[in-house]
Formats: C-alpha cells, structure tokens, sequence
C-alpha cells in the first residue's frame, strides 16, 4: 500500500510531514510519498495551479499509488477541480482519495467522474491536539478499510456526502455540483460567524438540488467568531430552522468537523 | 414625494435617522417616514422576521407611500425576502425600492415580482464620511429621477443587475435568483478576504445563469482584510481571470461600493 500526499491547496508544515512519516513508520503496514510540492509556494497557495494541477495528475496517473491523500486544506483546490477530473488516467481509477475541508472541491469532482473518495483526516491535522489519533483513523481507511474509522451514523449502501458548510455553498451550480438525490448529506465549518452560517444555510437549503437529499446531518461547527452583537440563536438551530423551512429532514449530528474527532465519510460506500 | 424608511435587515443607528430627516427636511422635496420597526433589535436584527416583514409589508401596501428606502444592510433580508414578494398588494407597483449590500436579496426578489427596484445608498450611509452627498444621490433618484444619481455606465434600454458579491453568491440556486441573460452584471464587495473573493468569483461565473449576463463590471471591492500570507493577486486581477475562465466579458469597473460615492442602479432603467 502506498499513499501520495500532495498539496492542491496550501503548503504543509515541514514538521506536519515529519511527524506522518514518524507514524507510518512505526506501523510498517504502509509506504508514504510526500510529494515535494506539498512544500511549494506561490502567494496563498502551494505552488502555482499549473504546479499544484501537476503533481496531482502526476500521482493519479502513476499505478504505483495506491491511495492520493490531500496534504491539508486553506483554500485553492477549486482552481484545478475541473482539470483534475477530466480525461482520468486508467490508474486515476482503483485509488482511493481522502481530504476534507477546501479538498473537498476535488472529492466532488473525483467523485462526479466515478472516483473513489472520502471525506476525513488529512496530513496536517497530525499538528492539532491528539492528532495522532486523526492519522491513524486515516490510515485505517486507507490500508486496512477499519470499519472503525467510519462516520458511525453512516448507513451501508447508502449514498453520502459530506462537505465544509462553505465549501459545498460556493460549489453549487458550478460544473462540479453532484447529484444529491437521496443521499445522507453531513456538513461541518470552522471559524465562520453565525451570520454567515445562516446565510449559508438560506442558500445551501434554497437548492432544488439539494432539497432532494435524503437528510442533512450536522457535523461539528466550530470556532465561531463573536458576532460584534449576539447574534440570537446557535449553530444547531439555525441549521434545524433552515432544514424545516426547505422541507429536509434534519438527521440530526455527524461526528466529522475540523478536529482530531474527525470521522471518515466514504461517499459511496459500495464502491469501497 | 412620501419615503418611507424600514430596516428589514440590521437596525438603524438613531443618529443616522435624524441627520437623514434633516437633510430631507432641508431640501424641501420630499417627505420621509421613519418606521419605528428600524430601531427594533432582536439578536443580531431589527427586530424578529415577523416585525421586520410586517413593517415592510405595511409600507408596500400603503398607497400613501411613493417609494421604500431600505435603512441599511448588514444580514437578514433573506430571511423574509420571498414572503416580502409575494401576493403582492396593488399599492406595492409604482414604488421605487432602493438599497444595496444586504437589501440585494429583497432588490432581486421585488425586481423578479415585477417591482421598480434600483441598487444605491441607503440612509444609514449618511454617518460616512462624505455620507450627505450618498443621501442626497439618494433622494435626487426617488423625488426626481435625476439622471445624474445614476452610475455613469449604464446604457438606457440594456437591463442592469448590481449586487453585494457575497449576497449574488449566496442567492445563486435559490427562488430568488434573477435571469442574467444580456444583463450589464454590477457587482461590489466590502471585508472580505481576498482568497473569499476568489472563491465566490469561482462560484458566481461557474454559474450557467450568471454566464448567460451580458458582461460583469467590477464596482469597488474595499477593506479586504490582510490575508495571513500575501494571496498573490488583488481584486482586479481576481474578477478579470474568472470572468476570463468563465467566458464571460470583463466590462470594466462601475461606479459603486459600500462608501459614500455610490451611485444608483435602477435594474430596469426602462421600467423607470
């Protein structure tokens, strides 16, 4: 089992790569390539599209690699989405790819053109408290497919979706929106304010497409900025108002957010 | 002339009501009606949905009324926008509604109900520097539709869409999403991080109905806060390669933003 990680959005820490390589080691039951663009810089992101766009294409179509991991998330993948799922390599196929937050961008679009994806831990999350836990969770997907690290309210069969709450709602009506229909659809944000989390959810539940959903499940929304008044309900009831008024089913929580906690959320399970 | 003023978003500082109806009173044209409901707070609103949407109504429905100036932005107008529009009453045609950063979402709902609605400054822009100046634009378009309120590039007869980036993002895919099609798309922006500004760029042109426009102009896009790292690009740039990916025509700048020298956009000149 080999894993790739590259960096499709912003640089990863040097002692992020460290501490990973340190923890793959001491398990001997898989082989990490950390793509040296994962340390590349270019203004906000880790290299240039074209550079970024590169290494990713270059490890999905190398058969050697088993699984492409997303170095971390920031903001960027959206730029090279498009480009990455298009004209697949016959080894992009068979991989699996794991990241969440702005790597989500890529997980739709991976998914969309029949790829196998999932939403959990990323390299970097081994930086936050207890976040040697996060790794292994990861790895346990990767290599060994542990039941364990799995998202437990997901049902077997059953299509999921989960996203960065502004993620998904600057991905909608973009060539990379997917199918919704009837799919257990989890979300989870950090660090947004409660104002922007309402206005998120107003145009996330305004969707047709997501309307079609078979639920949404909240997931951990962390980090909230004091609004500079209170802003007068809390993340749970706006996103249950939200789901009432747009006729969704509220499925209740995800255990998935940006934290060590963070749960693997395969969208096709069957497919895996 | 009768302006009747209500805050269907945030409440309106005192003070900007009485400078307001002073320079109202000073210039003799006009008379303006502060709705109490403006200085309502309810959290992070003036006052709860039900207040706010039964002010609002309640002027659209008063014959006595000639036009409906929104009090200021900040979050909420979404809320009750598509309950605003609907069974409208008689007396709400042949009013003009005029406000901008929040109120786009109330702009675009009225405007798609057949509504005279027009993009500029609203009364609380008179405690900006230089805010008289927004005012009295302001009322120069409801009393005597002065052509020059107006921003300068429009052309009579071509339909015109002026919005808040971040309120046009988060509207996309909802009931209140207007036809783009050969639209001179305005757009502006306060606060917001350059790598946000990207991203919504990224959604609004990845957006089939918003690529059917005529072409975007690019109003000001202000105090963007500093990015932890350099983003690597400014705003132009930014606009000008989305709308280039999007094949969507770049039109230039336009001459609006959240500052005192905002000028009106009506979005349908001819309807005026």
């Amino acid at each position: 089992m080999k894993i790739a990680v590259v960096a499709p959005s912003c640089s990863l820490h040097p002692e992020a790569a460290e501490a990973v390589k340190a923890i793959v080691a001491s398990r001997g039951d898989a082989e990490i390539f950390i793509h040296e663009q994962c340390f590349a810089s270019a203004g906000h992101f880790a290299g240039p599209d074209e550079q970024r766009l590169a290494a990713l294409r270059d490890m999905m179509a190398d058969p050697g690699v088993d699984a492409v991991w997303f170095a971390r998330g920031g903001y960027g993948s959206n730029r090279i989405a498009e480009a990455a799922a298009r004209d697949l390599p016959a080894a992009a196929r068979g991989k699996t790819y794991l990241g969440y937050s702005d790597a989500g961008f890529l997980l739709v679009a991976f998914d969309k053109a029949g790829l196998s994806v999932a939403h959990g831990p990323m390299a970097q999350d081994v930086l936050r408290p207890g976040g040697e836990a996060a790794i292994h969770r990861a790895l346990d997907w990767l290599v060994k497919r542990d039941p364990g690290s799995l998202e437990p309210g997901l049902k077997p069969g059953a299509r999921a979706l989960a996203f960065n709450l502004t993620v998904l709602s600057n991905l909608l009506g973009t060539a990379i929106e997917p199918n919704f229909d009837g799919a257990d659809l989890l979300i989870e944000d950090v660090a947004e304010h409660d104002y922007r989390i309402d206005r998120m959810m107003f145009h996330v539940t305004g969707s047709a497409a997501v309307q079609r959903c078979g639920s949404i499940r909240m997931g951990r929304i962390s980090e909230i900025p004091d609004n500079d008044r209170l802003f007068g309900s809390d993340a749970t009831s706006i996103v249950r108002d939200w789901c009432g008024r747009a006729g969704i089913a509220f499925g209740g929580s995800a255990d998935i957010g940006h934290d060590a906690a963070n749960r693997v959320v395969p969208f096709d399970l069957a497919r895996d």
